[in-house]
């Protein structure tokens, strides 16, 4: 049988690169032993979590609403379009409310890089924060997930090949997903429009076109292209970025057979990947989505466990 | 006492004209059940349902979050305004999304007609659909309810006689209707507008104009002037419809004393119903907002009884 | 031990002044019993509850969620702007299809004023009506959480001087305060711009400059100025009207050594109130927030008991 690792206590989850190489570790198995079923943790009851949303999001707000009623969490509901937001109220005194009504964890998105700063140093606050991705900054879930998702297929990061590739410049993921990796003994390649490589990228690993890149790893990691976060839509010639810089069907039969194609979703379609590989039986697409409940199930598990640290040392 | 009747597994419940009619009479027979409170299914645990309504609705959203609810089905709730549509994600990919995330239930409300069709075949999707009404195609869970509160009302449907009065071209209901009245041995005609009507609807019934229909037919099932539908709103007079097509005081005084009115609702007061009857004696619009909740549990249970029987065959 | 007072039966709630002073304290003191855990009531299964916001709201809304689910009440959840109040339908019939759908109390705030009379005094609808606010009328709730803030401060209202700050014309909350604070026992002032006073207040207490009112009183309570009530903006210089008539830091350090300051927020920093008075000692603003979800907790108490009385007298 095999060993069940403890969680870890922690206050915030703010950055993956926060924690060291074993806390990260023992994340992604308590996320796959949520997914195997072999822990059901027992959460206290009214436990009450909100998730502010104030960017748009399928995956990871839903993903973190179902891995919160999974562990029995009671949600209270935040559209901001109909809150007090609308007055003019901050993201700082939307929190303050919902932690004086009660509310233990925030899972909040906003486009302001680093908006958690001031709440998790706030004398009055008492919610743990979650970070559901910050502005061009981190989502740090979602590199959690993703790593869950290596591990999961190949059990180890040591010396694996992992191609990044796309939109660089505005992926929030990218960042935390080449410093991690890294970290972790993995070797990590770029590649893209060289626009959007960036000089610090060339610390953690090289850029290398996609035709050079494509055959000698062992994941593609593909960036969505955000159009929402260019200023202007018309750097990206759809017509011609899956030939020039993507994943289609010809450089797919050039994969090592064992190798995976990843990305974070939404996919645009026909643009960064080819449509029909999306489901294809290399996508851990799919997978990646249904391993986002766990991953954020273990990260929920572990500021519960940090809370319910502090409460018994504060005694 | 009353024999209960087994419910009847279903995969997906896109639309009724593909049950038997003893599919419908169980369906309906259950829903009665569930309202006299002589069943009490058993859910198993965790069982989570999505309500992706891409369309306004009051009464199928709520009616269908009731009815899971009063099942014991979890539910994850889907704003369109705030997901990953607004970036530009598909139906489609939003449906893989969820059913990636576990839920087992999709309930969709959609502008496109058979929308429902690339989701019940994909091979990666594993939600069961639930159709809360294509465009203008079909809108099954209403036509469900409405059978259930005729057949609440007179035991049978064999020789009543129905009239289905107002925006025959623009609405789902419609259609469904009258077919399914036909089969169950009712006999439908029809009135409003002539314009309105289509050459198809004269295999199912006749069209009569209002005062010579009205004193003859055991139920009135008024439809929604569906302003929002309309390519122009001015090929309606609001300030003559009721007196011209609709169903006013005076006409309601010629109907058979026992005959009833519905309307699957929102009314617009004034226009196709003179407002003082919305809550008359003989409306059961009320009525068939609370059967809704009632035929929506049969639906869903139906749907868990199918979903339970495929995953057994599966072993 | 402390004597639990019972609750008292209340067919809704639309307005405080309705209330005897005797049954105003009751549900103040259980509001206050709620706070400590001494008592934690039963609510009969599978009750259900809609909240209807039609104005934006975090505080109240999100105040009523958290009571109800710490009641184990069920929650219809209900956006106003996905259903078919888009297609023209009333408020009226809005609460009648929820009423017919099974929800048994419906928490509204509406920008009409005493939008509630035609709900309560309907034949058709079976809902209790909680008032969240309706326009610049009431605010009955708040005005609950407010009192339950100054007794538990004080232990009494009798000859307490309490000065009511700010925006006096627009306040739905001003009005209900003056009057009961006075009806308790307590002494009113008010200051602000002269221009928002208003004839009928000087029945409840006298005008007094900002300067002179401060080291005088018990309690400030600041009102927000409500700039979306307003009918041009430029009525009110955002950057003068702190220290023309807000509670600078100069002037709280004038008042009485146990004093304290309140505000129902959302709080304009730097306009009412300088931002550094917020989360400052002697302010009870974050009490309020947290008050007011004991305070809900017994008002829908009290609405439960009423059903449940008038559901044993209908035998």
């Amino acid at each position: 049988m095999e060993k069940i690792s403890a969680t870890i206590p922690l206050d915030h989850f703010v950055s993956v690169e926060d924690l060291t190489n074993k806390e990260v570790l023992t994340l992604i198995k308590r996320a796959a032993q949520f997914k195997k079923g072999t822990i059901s943790p027992q959460v206290r009851e009214s436990l009450y979590a909100v998730n502010l949303f104030f960017e748009n999001s399928t995956r990871t707000h839903k993903s973190f609403e179902m891995a919160e009623k999974k562990l029995g969490i009671e949600i209270i509901d935040f559209e901001p379009s109909t809150s007090s937001i609308k007055k003019g109220e901050s993201l700082y005194d939307t929190v303050l409310t919902m932690s004086a009504l009660g509310t233990e964890i925030a899972v909040i998105r906003d486009s302001k890089e680093a908006f958690y700063t001031e709440l998790i140093t706030s004398p009055s606050i008492k919610c743990s924060i979650i970070n559901g991705g910050d502005g061009t900054g981190q989502h740090p879930s979602q590199c959690l997930l993703d790593l869950m998702t290596i591990y999961e297929e190949y059990g180890h990061f040591d010396g694996l090949k992992i191609a990044i590739v796309g939109d660089l410049k505005h992926s929030r993921v990218a960042k935390s997903n080449m410093l991690m990796l890294k970290r972790l003994g993995a070797e990590v390649s770029f590649s893209g429009p060289a626009r959007w490589m960036n000089e610090t990228f060339s610390e953690y690993g090289q850029y290398v076109a996609i035709d050079d890149l494509v055959p000698e790893v062992d994941v593609v990691m593909l960036l969505r292209v955000q159009h929402e976060r260019h200023e202007t839509h018309d750097d990206v010639n759809v017509e011609t970025y899956l030939d020039d810089y993507g994943l289609n069907e010809t450089r797919e039969k050039k994969m090592k057979p064992s190798a995976i194609i990843m990305h974070p979703a939404p996919v645009n379609r026909g643009v960064e990947l080819q449509s029909s590989l999306v489901e294809c039986d290399r996508s851990r697409i799919v997978t990646q989505m249904s391993n986002g409940v766990f991953a954020r199930m273990a990260i929920l598990e572990a500021i519960i466990a940090g809370r319910n640290k502090a409460a018994e040392t504060s005694y």
